[in-house]
């Protein structure tokens, strides 16, 4: 069993990847929790919704840290955690990389705040691989604009982010080697998921089936 | 101008002298802002709502000292601090020391993990003055009975809790000597008021009237 987290801007293909990744493991008959946040956990649905309405508010970088951080321990304590010990694999679309990305790299979060909250916060729940599947910030923008309406964002406001979060997530890789495995995902869905499947065969992870 | 800030175990009569105060400065013109927390702030309310509803749910004391955490950040930046540069008086019902007693000092969260977390949320707004109002726990627990039958709680919860909260009380007064200021709560409100006005008094914060 193993922890993976996925990481990466809108539009980068990420929770695309992370349940190909789910379902390739079911079909090799591995026992799989696929989760995600901030929902995850008993108030991930209450703190999301504050986040939501407090996109108007323009929330602190510090608030949203903390109370992303707030519903990830409950996250890790009662989702992750459990299932790992109960032997399965556990797939997590965003977790402590884009805490790092959006509110310290991003924001003004220190990253010593960063570090100490999330080591109070994660433990030794850390993930054994963290895909970042990495795009230009214009490409992703594309692709969300080739999406539903319901989808889009202000363009500009869209780029100007999402270029230094992207930024962000490379520094997140790079702060964090053992773990973080930077992806192409200018390609298709399915050269992506085969480099993703590439990296965990390598490290000796998958049955060969998958 | 002055930072005031009142902490006690419910039923030690912190609300009613915070009021006390409150009137008193404005009975001699001093402008004063009223607060309290966790409320105060534009997330206060959705906070208290997790809070209350997660009394249920077993909240674990980190979740519930990052909630208050997040609340409190914009409590301080948007009502607190512009408070105080307007020169107004603040009277805040509960701050900072509530958190180290109820989480910290009754509950698992570290010292350093609170120590860091209130440094970067409270920053350079911490209070002049804070009045600890000091009950034993029986005591408080026979005036909270006293009182309407909606702030009844369990009494031996109430009892092994409050006990524990009140030696955290004294222990942040401890380790804040220049503005902690622990108040015989046992007398009556008279008498509580009067040792709180002594102490501004002797201070030279307020005018001969008061």
């Amino acid at each position: 069993m193993a922890f993976v987290t996925f990481e990466g801007i809108d539009g980068s293909g990420k929770t695309t990847q992370a349940k190909r990744l789910v379902a390739a493991l079911r079909e090799c008959a591995v026992q799989v929790l696929a989760t995600k946040e901030p929902d995850g956990g008993h108030i991930g649905k209450e703190i999301r919704a504050i986040l939501v309405k407090c996109r108007e508010l323009k929330l602190d970088p510090h608030e949203e840290a903390l109370l992303v951080s707030a519903a990830r321990y409950d996250h890790v304590r009662s989702v992750i955690r459990p299932a790992l010990d109960a032997g399965l694999w556990v797939v997590c679309d965003r977790f402590i990389d884009s805490t790092f990305a959006f509110q310290t790299f991003e924001n003004s979060v220190s990253q010593p705040f960063f570090d100490i909250v999330c080591s109070h916060v994660v433990g030794a729940t850390l993930p054994d691989f963290t895909f970042i599947l990495d795009l230009d910030a214009e490409q992703a923008l594309r692709r969300r604009n080739a999406g539903t309406a319901a989808r889009r964002i202000d363009p500009a406001e869209a780029h100007r982010n999402f270029g230094r979060i992207r930024r962000g997530l490379l520094e997140a890789a790079r702060r964090n080697p053992q773990r973080c495995h930077v992806i192409d995902a200018t390609g298709g869905e399915d050269s992506v998921a085969a480099q993703i499947l590439d990296v965990l065969h390598g490290a000796g992870q998958l049955p060969a089936s998958a």
